[in-house]
């Protein structure tokens, strides 16, 4: 399981912050707790609050290899900036996200080929955010195809196949459930695939449990990574039995502390 | 969701000392809470330790009923103790369990009919109880053709493929996941599927973790009914929250509790 640490967004008030303050103790602070929680990436996406979002991504981007050695996931729909954060760090790291429209898509695996970055592709293109189960599988697979021509390996290729909220259309994570599976099949291996958890619940009472009880749903499917708040002890604690149950992790009677080590 | 409440248990303590001491009070206030926390059965098993377990059977049957309307589950291997559980009960009842194998099966299948009874049938014969994908499904096609050539619904029929804890052997829940899948495919309308959801945890250290977990999982992909602790609320939320995610129950802000009453 590959948990993308999700909190270092310029959305929260204590990183809106620390981004006009240039504040790095709380960015450190946030670093050092997602990894201890079990991060194998950490989100970073100053928002809209910098002037410079460019430089604040080289800051954030900066702080956070500062921090430790968990990889940054550079978060932005501008180029620029996440060429800024990939440039502030050293090894591996990753871009979030890109649209998979092969117009789109093609500079990014240039550039995450360069850089020996992973990338995370959307479900989505000029046509806009399909809500059925064959759009979306039709552009997973016009994405994975780009990259295998290009010689991107599916070991760094990440879809993301966009989760709807459920109180908004309720067949959607079924249907996520769905796309899931057949994404699984496109290719050998097959690419990995995340979601942004949380938009499951926008909106909805019980986020926390609508959450995990839908991550649980997923990854029992093929989901292997997630971006989420990984400083939620119970969603987890609930991801971790889910692979140890699926196989993925050996059982021991400390799986739980186990599980974010691996 | 088809909750069966397994809390009347002769290996329980308080339910021992009240088959012991013909003690209707604890039958009477666990038939009312487990029914409140959403049984849709309530399993009645006496145990050993009453010496007439049909007596104990028919008493305990007998109390459930006059606590309320929930229908009994009435839980042995000995088929005159089942029987006395239904001939206390009138309207729908449950008899749980009997062996796959068809000479054992067929008597009851009689009996089911006789009395509209529902009926759990094990994927186990007289080879014992088979840990493999293939010969729990060829068990389970055996049941459903039987149930089929004499004339029993299979909206009564639930096939249970026997969950292995995960510690003894960690690749049979997933294997389990496989089971109720092709399952599901053997008939059109398909059989219930049930298991002793417990038994997935036996040994293990956080069983109510792993129990819910595991239950979502096997929920996500066909299973309708289990053999739980209907009074674990953290279960129970799971499970109506994964019931919500897969369109089976409407979503509103009061999901939860409306989950416990349909």
């Amino acid at each position: 399981m590959i948990a993308i640490g999700e909190r270092i967004n310029g959305m929260f008030t204590d990183v809106k912050k620390a981004i006009l303050e240039k504040d790095a103790s709380i960015i450190h602070d946030l670093a050092r707790r997602q990894t201890e929680a079990g991060a194998k990436f950490l989100d970073c996406n100053v928002g809209t609050a910098a002037s410079d979002q460019a430089g604040a991504m080289r800051g954030g981007g900066g702080e956070i290899q500062n921090a430790g050695q968990t990889p940054i996931a550079g978060d932005s729909q501008k180029f620029d900036v996440v060429k800024a954060g990939v440039e502030a760090c050293d090894g591996p790291m990753m871009i979030n996200s890109v649209s998979g429209d092969p117009e789109k898509l093609r500079p990014y695996i240039t550039y995450a080929l360069e850089k020996d970055a992973s990338l995370v592709a959307l479900t989505m293109d000029r046509r806009g955010v399909p809500q059925d189960v064959n759009t979306r599988v039709e552009i997973a697979a016009t994405i994975v195809t780009t990259a295998m021509e290009m010689g991107y390996s599916t070991d760094k290729l990440y879809i993301d196949p966009i989760i709807i909220p459920v109180n908004v259309a309720q067949d959607q994570p079924t249907k996520l459930v769905e796309v899931i599976q057949q994404i699984r099949m496109l290719a050998d291996p097959p690419p990995h695939i995340t979601i942004g958890l949380s938009n499951v619940s926008q909106g909805t009472g019980k986020r926390s449990l609508i959450n995990r009880i839908f991550l649980v749903m997923a990854a029992s499917v093929g989901l292997d990574s997630a971006i989420v708040d990984v400083l939620d002890t119970e969603l987890m604690d609930a991801w971790i039995t889910a692979e140890m149950l699926l196989n993925k992790q050996i059982y021991s009677d400390s799986f739980l502390k186990a599980g974010r080590l691996v």
